[in-house]
């Protein structure tokens, strides 16, 4: 291990106290247990525990989806009867009360009693400033707002806010630790109601209300205005991203700022005047800011971005991931129809995308074989096998693959794979896949490979059942007068047709 | 072709007529063009298809990675000198002109004059009510508003608003034809300048103004503050999205709505009362909404669709993605080194995530070549070959492989992948990958694999070079000693080892 890696170990804290166990003092409690954290968790509320281990469940459940990398053993979460038992041998208290002042401080000052002097006492408040909250803060320097946004184990903001008497340090440390448990911390110039990220959703709530309370749209209108628009922006840039660094904001305010400002688009119109000091200190601060990209660059970043959005939300079939999905069944529904031959069963063109390929330029090893997998499919669909069916007497599934790679694949090459039966009988289905660039006669690729006929709640073998199997053996009567592919057979080592 | 998709083949519009070619005019033109409708495009400014071809340049370069589906052949970009030349033969008008009302009006006005009667007249407007845009123009039951986002060829919505006048046909008919090149429109009840998004963002946009202005944080602190937290929600679920119908929304009114309307937490505090009235009216449209979920799958499908959201942007290295990748990189650097052996390379311990399952419950078959491919990389890291080495010689391309299946995995497996160097000579690299889920002693599956050397620029096989080739003879040597897996060189159908 590196000196580097280790120290990056050791910001982990050993183990945290939390104060409150719901929404949010749950989803804390998921996050530092999966990242390998002890949580000591305070609350009398009867069935808390129960809730927070349903959170806990979802994001061991989010967290399988979202990295390969193993995780850490689990932290332990233990029940505290006290506060004071809560908060003992921890590095770190987050308080997680509900949003009211007068719950808050007593917690937040019972917890300072009863912590060692260099133990971070935290608030999740969602908008209560820290010097309100110190009052009765044994040792305030090391009082902090740490807030969080739901699903705490997923969204990575913490914003960190210090009363004018927080040290420096304290700020450091738990900033260190907020990083060593995967999330981004935004430390905060000043003092302010709501911090940030709230206050700019705070002013977007509120014009929803009044959007809704005057009749102008219902909340699904609302809802769906945002996620299938600017809503996929913002999980990418802010409002004030546009490249082009100072220049691109001058120009975006000499362009935008007098039409949007004195034009009444929004119900609240109070907004700044747009004074030439003003309009330099946004320049200022977009001129100096971190990966600063020329605006051609910037937009194709924000595109790629874009597109990864649209296709996870595709893989979902969720918000404008279902307007992508529509969209292209419906491209597919106008590609004329296959001519119904004596030939290998073919499958739609498909247009090999920019992200298949790897660091070598080409499309990448795997995508031959999904290529292939996705022509198995279209034959098992071919001869009928469809949910109803593998839920009754099951599925193929592949035992062998052998890929043999013949020319490179490119992104934006349109691709044909050709599928011929080699060999069936009850239970095994022999294919020999043909991966062609549309137009080359030549092979890109081949794929052989050998499925076995399986009952999906027994796991074993069985034979075909019924019109499946009749279908499956018509094919393959006329696929067997085809020529047999000279690569059939073929083993590693022993090149037999290249 | 079926009668369904005939239809929907026909609601796509041969030609449409582009008034301004700017960033929304170029972004609609690209967006067509790519849908295989003709545009004519009415924009006299020097440079105009210039910019207009780099839009459809960036929206080709984005398509190519959004869709595996072929798109169909493109519509013909054509320039007309004149208004009455661009809507000639159009089923629609698009105008995108500055935001300026005495830019638009004559615009609109000309072109009404120009077009027959049937041809949809719009404007892309940011916030002009159409009422206003109406002046001067012939059958205004055809004038709506149709404003989209920026980039039009990527975001999906289009906000459709008509005046008092536009008559429901001509609504229609405007909604079919964008759902015909992938967009979600979005009906407006009501006349409302700003529409709806646009309201939203902008009220969002005057309190970002006002942090900045107050010197309460800088422009990368609130674009920061909203990526990495409900900007990731925004891209999936609106503010009204709470889950759980109408007795979600009640809930979360009575718990938040006093909190947060009563506390100052955005610099413009004038806010709905929230009447009973007004509750009952949230209540009652959350009952209603299609999709409903009650909580607990709601909660999940959000969280599906944020761990989509966050690996689509960890592949992109960006915003909460960069977080996510630093995250990952820690939780590595805190597994064990792995000890130094003489027996087969092996690669850190994998969990098998998700959404690598396929509809038979375990994953699916590319992700074992996936694996191997990993596998193949750790060893050729290992061996020293690092981007350096890839510009000057060249690296290993896959030639061919063999994949068997021997027991199937499920995610939440914690896999390792072992290789073995069957053989190594100056060009060719014989690998034996050997995959195991952690502690069982019996393989998941083994994957064979030929490399040859290849240089990258030429694309021809070349001997490996200097230190690599140097490690690589060192541990086929040590690799030399240990026994050579049964199934080398074993062959589809005439099966050796199993």
């Amino acid at each position: 291990m590196s000196e580097e890696s280790k120290s990056k170990s050791e910001e982990r804290p050993r183990a945290v106290g939390l104060l409150g166990g719901g929404v949010i003092g749950g989803g804390w409690a998921a996050r530092f247990v999966l990242n390998g954290v002890d949580v000591r968790l305070y609350d009398p509320a009867p069935g808390a525990l129960d809730r927070v281990q349903q959170q806990l469940a979802n994001a061991r459940r989010a967290f399988r989806q979202l990295t390969l990398v193993p995780l850490p053993p689990e932290g332990a979460l233990t029940m505290s009867e006290s506060i004071a038992d809560a908060v003992d041998g921890v590095e770190i208290v987050l308080e997680s009360a509900p949003e009211r002042l007068d719950l808050k401080q007593p917690l937040l000052a019972a917890a300072s009693q009863a912590a060692a002097p260099g133990v971070l006492i935290c608030s999740s408040t969602s908008g209560l400033r820290p010097s309100l909250l110190a009052a009765g803060v044994k040792h305030p320097e090391r009082l902090l707002v740490a807030h969080p946004f739901n699903p705490v184990y997923l969204l990575p903001l913490v914003e960190l806010c210090g009363s004018p008497s927080a040290t420096p340090g304290a700020l450091k440390r738990a900033a260190e630790i907020f990083q060593s448990v995967g999330m981004h911390p935004l430390v905060m110039r000043k003092e302010v109601d709501g911090f940030i990220a709230n206050r700019l959703q705070e002013a977007m709530w509120r014009e929803a209300l009044w959007l809704v309370h005057d009749d102008l749209a219902t909340v699904d209108q609302v809802d769906d205005a945002i996620r299938y628009s600017f809503g996929l922006r913002r999980a990418v840039i802010g409002p004030y991203s546009l490249g082009g660094g100072g220049a691109g904001m001058r120009q975006n305010m000499e362009k935008w700022g007098p039409v949007q400002l004195k034009q009444p688009w929004s119900r609240l119109t109070d907004v700044p005047e747009l004074t030439e000091a003003f309009v330099n200190k946004l320049v200022e601060q977009s001129e100096v800011r971190a990966g600063n990209l020329p605006v051609p660059e910037f937009e194709q970043k924000r595109d790629d971005c874009m597109v990864a959005l649209l296709k996870g939300l595709r893989a979902q079939g969720y918000g404008a991931g279902e307007t992508v999905a529509r969209w292209e069944q419906e491209l597919r529904d106008r590609v004329p129809p296959l001519a119904n031959s004596s030939g290998p069963l073919r499958m739609p063109t498909l247009q090999m995308p920019s992200d298949w390929v790897d660091y070598n330029g080409h499309i990448t090893e795997n995508r031959y074989l999904q290529l292939c997998g996705m022509a198995t499919d279209n034959l098992l669909r071919h001869i009928g096998i469809d949910g109803e069916y593998r839920a009754k007497y099951g599925s193929y599934y592949t035992v062998e693959t052998h890929i043999s790679h013949l020319q490179e694949l490119f992104a934006g090459d349109r691709v044909q794979v050709l599928t011929q039966i080699v060999h069936a009988d009850d239970k095994r289905l022999h294919l020999f896949h043909v991966l062609r660039r549309e137009g080359d006669e030549k092979p890109a690729a081949t794929g052989e490979q050998m499925l076995i006929h399986v009952n999906g709640s027994s796991g074993t073998s069985a034979p075909v059942h019924g019109n499946v199997r009749e279908r499956l053996l018509d094919l393959a009567g006329v696929h067997a007068k085809l020529p047999r592919p000279d690569r059939v057979g073929a083993s590693i080592g022993v090149r037999k047709g290249a």
